[in-house]
């Protein structure tokens, strides 16, 4: 029997770095010999990217906020059942660009829903299943901002106001306290060789236990 | 003030004549003075529609259960918001093609899921509010298949199995037994002057409790 792969969740605000510390990631796992998915949320399969757009885009009708929880689940559910169930099964390593995490994070700290309904959906849909590990590049909202506006124009998430950004983080730390051994904190302020060198030593660490 | 419109649902399973006898309903509403909205379900406003679509569309790629009952509840979710409760507030009568009765009928009988689990949703996202009045059209199953197979293609769900049927149309029969006040059901076996003459005794006997 193949022995299922492990599931790691990159986690943090904007600007913080994920899509090129993603890339680091993966190539520091492969380099140890684990074959690797690289996916993201909310999307990843056909169906669960129409419901990403829906979420994301600037529509002429808002989407009322019971709708956004509902819809960011629905896609988690057919990105697990599609993708991240049969690659974990498979043996490959899922690298995953947000998880559940960013939910409790965004909705619940950024869009004040009940922490209890997310942590109902979170059972009905995930059943337990939680990543393996999560690195969560923490940055001062700030820093964070000014690096992420340089890059693209702000979608709909992006527009909220700094003290959204300022709940979404604490709510980033107080679950990386809560799960100190599933959450790695990196410190996401520093050089980029730096950042990566703190990443470098968590996964080795994470890796040696396997 | 404006007085608040009442909700009313139409509900049955595939072929008992929803459509047809939702013009006569509307019809007859409107011949004693009311304002009518006529929407659907699943769909209903543009975003709700395109979730409808995920739903009902023969996808290259299998829409997974969990997926399925959260798409529906965040298209009710965008539904309600959008159209049904400001419709309700400006004094409108709502006249929706089904309901969350379809839900507990369809999902929870014909596809397995748990009642619990659609309640939940159900008050999530309705937070208590329900049809006044919902008219199920009853009609034994092999009928009903027919009439519907002479009509169009089978979608996903009109091509699933007789059995499947049988169980959504004992979901609506308990529901509508469990709350009497609430549901007129009206035998679809009938002509369709009788079934006509059915629900319009139905329908004058609730506006006489206005």
């Amino acid at each position: 029997m193949t022995k299922p792969g492990k599931f790691i969740s990159l986690e943090g605000v904007e600007g913080v770095g994920k899509t090129t510390n993603l890339e680091y990631i993966a190539d520091h796992l492969k380099s140890v010999g684990k074959t690797i998915v690289i996916t993201r949320e909310p999307g990843g399969t056909p169906i669960a990217e129409k419901i990403r757009n829906l979420l994301l885009d600037h529509a002429d009708e808002a989407l009322c906020k019971e709708s956004e929880l509902l819809l960011m689940f629905a896609a988690r559910a057919q990105h697990l059942d599609t993708v991240i169930k049969p690659a974990l099964q498979a043996g490959h390593w899922v690298l995953c660009d947000r998880f559940t995490d960013a939910t409790y994070a965004y909705q619940g700290g950024g869009r004040d829903f009940l922490m209890k309904d997310i942590a109902w959906m979170e059972d009905f849909v995930q059943k337990g299943l939680k990543p393996d590990k999560t690195i969560l590049l923490d940055l001062d909202v700030e820093t964070g901002l000014k690096r992420a506006s340089i890059r693209s124009e702000p979608d709909r998430f992006e527009s909220e106001k700094k003290v959204f950004f300022e709940k979404v983080r604490q709510v980033y730390l107080n679950r990386a306290a809560a799960e100190p051994g599933r959450f790695s904190v990196v410190d996401a302020s520093l050089s980029l060789n730096e950042v990566q060198e703190g990443i470098k030593i968590h996964l080795d660490d994470f890796l040696s236990k396997e």
